[in-house]
């Protein structure tokens, strides 16, 4: 298997490339519009043909790069059905298996950041968007943000995950890489060490964090794939 | 591959299960509800695990068994995102592809029948549901039916498929089992032979078709994934 976490660093998101060498195909995990080049240089590269472009969630900060693959190299677009994106070919719920190749991911429904936010499990790792972030979460104070349901997601899907289970997530603003399910059940600083809900609600509750800076102009355009803003 | 034509009699429906010897994991198009158990004992027999339900389009002559397909054995339900079954796990669009196994199948969008039938492209066959059947057609005088847009999904989207291509319906009221796409573009009785959209059109509303004597359960049913008649 073909594994790439790729960095956009103006939002610090990471993105992720998945190839079959077997078949030569290929998924990308949330690609940022602005590094479509790359991506498009990346696969051809490797002899890698792009079949889907999985988004974790409809992103506030930065534009998704899979309406410009989709035009350009005929991928498809998946997404969770309660996301808010009708632009996506694929629309996903809990459970859903999805193959490419010899890639195997199953789609579990992760909402509280938003509520179409997902995470994408393989059998060793799964990606979090902004679930579940490297020693912290993602903010619930938009986009139908709901911190006790955020709470449930984690702790009811993902810290049930085999405790070795790699976690790659959405972004990482501090040079983090990659987490264990193990490590974050321990060490996370909003709900790790047996937090409770409640003083998770009380943490997130308490982050006063700015305005997105860029959400006005990433929703409208990622609910369209990313196709709006980009002309 | 495993592969096997199933025929319920009361209801004259084609159902077909795809399955995959290397990964043993299986497809099953259109089943029906009332032969849940043979399909069961059926995927037993052959050590198959049952992934996707494919739904060519919502039924109204009888009841699909994707919902307790899925209660039983944990299979999820595909539709296309117009067919109004928002009971489905994963809601497909024109050119999506499936992999299940070594199994590969293309979505391609064939409204007319219904505004959400959906055929299923493989390498050498297609599963045209109720939008093509051998020698024939589906009707248009119900579930937004509309007898050009069939002509022009039927010419335009499978018409183009390579002549040798299997053809594999949701019905066949007459003994027929298979066709192919040339055997069709050239004897199919309503578009055959170059018939023009006119005369198609003219030939589906000259048909004076009784009600169907299901549709009013099947409907409804099919809408929830066959669970609401079920119980
Ligand atoms: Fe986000
Ligand atoms: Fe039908």
């Amino acid at each position: 298997m073909i594994f790439k976490q790729l960095f956009e660093t103006e939002t610090s998101t990471y993105s992720y490339l998945l190839g079959c060498e077997r078949t030569q195909r290929a998924i990308l995990i949330d690609p940022v519009a602005s590094e479509l080049d790359d991506y498009i240089d990346l696969l051809n590269s490797l002899n890698l043909k792009l079949i889907y472009t999985l988004e974790t969630h409809v992103h506030a900060d930065h534009i998704t790069g899979s309406g410009l693959l989709r035009q350009k190299l005929g991928s498809k677009s998946v997404v969770h059905r309660d996301a808010g994106a009708m632009c996506a070919d694929l629309l996903v719920t809990d459970g859903v298996p999805l193959q490419v190749g010899d890639l195997e991911l199953e789609v579990r429904h992760t909402p509280g950041h938003t509520n179409g936010c997902v995470s994408y499990v393989m059998a060793d790792r799964v990606f979090t968007g902004d679930a579940l972030l490297i020693g912290g979460s993602g903010r619930t104070d938009f986009q139908q943000g709901d911190a006790g349901q955020l709470y449930d997601s984690i702790t009811g899907k993902l810290f049930t995950l085999p405790p070795d289970t790699l976690v790659y997530p959405g972004h990482d603003y501090n040079g983090n890489t990659v987490s264990t399910i193990k490590q974050e059940m321990a060490k996370n600083t909003r709900l790790g060490g047996g937090k409770s809900r409640e003083e998770f609600i009380a943490i997130l509750q308490d982050l006063k964090l700015a305005y997105p800076k860029f959400i006005d102009k990433a929703l409208p355009a990622n609910q369209s794939c990313g196709l709006i803003a980009q002309g």
